[in-house]
Order: structure tokens, then sequence, then C-alpha cells
């Protein structure tokens, strides 16, 4: 498998972490700096037209991209462990909480959008930040509200099993530090975002511990 | 079963294809009116603490959020017709293109992100429109890009069948017509909408065909 990376990019610590959490060796890792602008380079719009990372090359398969259908794929494909649970409402709640993390928050503070903002919209960096932090509360307050109101939420977000939404939730607490928001207003997210952080596969996938990552971010 | 729903939300649009498609008759259709803010209020909020549309309420379950999730849990709950192919990497692709729509293009045109753009950054009706017109461009042009050169695009965009990739690319279609995006730039997608347009459950579901909806947008 050759994976598309970049040390930063939360969607693609999503992926790091199912491929860990089920064993998976990437033969290859390339690198895509989204600060140099190389998603937008020819060489990778061959690859992702979308210009965005993950991208997973398996064997001689076409590539696969964006983060949640490749952890399906990753799921249907290596079984064990799973990261749905069987049952369909039970998936479905997991796949719910994924895409709040995967379509209305995280989508809004990638760094085209934070681009866009800055040069068309004239934000500064004050207003960028502001931004980012707005639909990181909306989205973390919508999961706290569900989180700590289902009667399904156990060690993890779903019970005791490790699914894929506690992979979203992993990347929306990288996020909330990269952005300075403070995850103490949401206590239910942030016991099993601490969960997780206590198992080897997040911790190997983080952003912080890839190549090109600086000390803090 | 009882839909939460608004005659112009893109996502219920989705929603409702796939209701269509497998025949499921929902008892009860409640409006919330995306444009006087229904969805902020307390009474919704406790049916989707995410402040969005559609959500799902099937038997006496937990309320089913997030589009894609809701239209996964009636593919597994009602199986015919399948909305997504069987073959892992079929999966991954189909996947993969309704999330560059749900995922990279509709959440940034969504009413309370046009509203932040507008109060935030003073953008103008002209600035707002070029931000929708310029997510709806960079998505349909990788959506183009990978429709048009795959091998397994066929009438619709996965082969013969239609899937949830075709749900997503009707919705963009309609969001291209919201904001005044021409489609002709992108042949492949137009003729694949255009095939869509031809199915009665698609007919049926369009934005302008529901309650409240003005003759034209």
């Amino acid at each position: 498998m050759k994976l598309f990376s970049f040390w930063r990019s939360l969607a693609t610590y999503r992926v790091r972490i199912a491929l860990n959490l089920k064993g998976i060796t990437v033969d290859e890792v390339i690198d895509v700096n989204l600060m140099k602008g190389e998603q937008r380079e020819a060489k990778f719009r061959a690859i992702n037209p979308m210009m965005a990372i993950p991208a997973l090359i398996d064997g001689d398969g076409p590539v696969l991209f964006e983060s949640l259908a490749i952890i399906e794929y990753l799921d249907e494909t290596y079984p064990n462990p799973p990261l749905l649970p069987r049952d369909p409402r039970a998936r479905a709640r997991v796949r719910g909480l994924s895409q709040i993390v995967a379509c209305d928050s995280h989508p809004l503070v990638v760094p085209r959008v934070r681009e866009y903002i800055a040069h068309e919209f004239k934000a500064d960096e004050a207003g960028v930040m502001k931004w980012a932090q707005h639909w990181h509360k909306l989205a973390l307050t919508a999961l706290e509200q569900n989180l700590s109101t289902s009667k399904e939420t156990g060690t993890y977000c779903h019970g005791e099993q490790v699914t894929m939404a506690d992979i979203c939730i992993a990347s929306q607490a990288a996020g909330a530090n990269f952005f300075k928001v403070d995850l103490a207003r949401y206590p239910t997210l942030a016991r099993i975002a601490a969960n997780c952080a206590k198992i080897d596969a997040f911790v190997r996938a983080h952003p912080l511990r890839q190549p090109g990552a600086p000390a803090a971010a």
C-alpha cells in the first residue's frame, strides 16, 4: 500500500489510526506538503483531482480517496478488529458522529478554506483563528450533546470497542489543539479522546509524531 | 418514519431520493424552515444538536442524522435496490465520490456558513455567490476528472446501477442551479445528472417539487 500523507493533515491522521488498528503496514508513505501547496501540483492532481489528502493505493487498484471512504474500505477488506458495530442503528450513529467531524467541521478549516478567507475576505490571523474555532466549537457542542446523553456511549463513543467515530473524535481533538479550543467544556468527548490517546495505534498515528512535524503545534 | 426536512436542503434531497428509490413511505414530514432559523430553536436542537437537517426517526429508534449515514442505514435495512456496489473497491469509489459532495463541497455553502461570511467578513451578495461558486466548481472539477477518466463510469457514476454517488451528483447539480454554476464545463457529470433526472424517484424528491418551494430558484 502507498499512502499520500502530510504530518498536519487531520484526515490522513484518521486513516493512519485505522491502518494501525488493523495492523496494516504501508509500504510507502509519500509526503504531500500542504504548506508548500504540493497538493495543487500536476503530479498530485493526477493522483487525486480533489487536491486533498489522504489518498491510498492498494496494490494495482485505482486511487482511493476521502478519509471515511478509505476507512470503510479498510474495514471491509481487513475486518479485524471491526471499526463499525454490526447493528444498523449503531452503525448509523457511528457514521453520523464521524460525519459531524468529517463533513460539518473539518472541511471548513482545511488549508484551502483558510487561504480563501485570508485572501478574499482579508481575514487576519485572528479572524482565521476565530473562524476555525467557531466551526470546531459548533461540532464539539453537537458531539458532546450526543455523547453525554446517549446510553450507547461507553469507554468509547459507542460502547467498549473503538470505532470509526473514535478515530474522528481523535482528529477533532487534535484539531482543537491546533486551533486552541479548550476541550474542558466538552467533558465526555475529552474523556473519550483521552481514552483513545492511551492506545498505541492512536499514539503512533498522531500528527506530531510524523516526519516533518514540529516539536509542538 | 419521521423526516425532518426543508424544501431547499440539498442534504435532505439526498435522503428523499434514497427513500423514493427504496419505495419507503415516510409517515410524517416535519418542516424545519432553514430560512427562518428554525434549525437553531430549542425544539429542533433536542432532535439534532448539530442544528442541521435531515434527521430521520425510524420507529422508536434514536434520531438518525447526517445524510450519508442515513442513506447507508436505509441501504442496510431496506437492501433493494442496493445503493452501493458489492466489491470493496467499487464501494470505496462510490463513497469517495459521495464524500466529495457531502464533505468537500456542500458543507461550505450551507446557510450557517453563508451567514457567517456575510456577517463576520461583510461579504455582500456577490461575495457570497462567488464563495459558493468557488467550492462548487472545485468539487465539480474533481468529480468530472474522476468520472470522465474511470472505466467504471457508465450510464451512472458507477456502471449501470444507480448508487449513492448518483444521489450526491443530483444534489450537486441542484446546488449548481441554485448558485448559477453552468454544468456545461462538466459534461460527464451533466450527462449523469440528466440520466438521474429521468428517474421518477429523483424527480419527486427534487427541492423545487417540495411544499414551500418557489416556482423556480
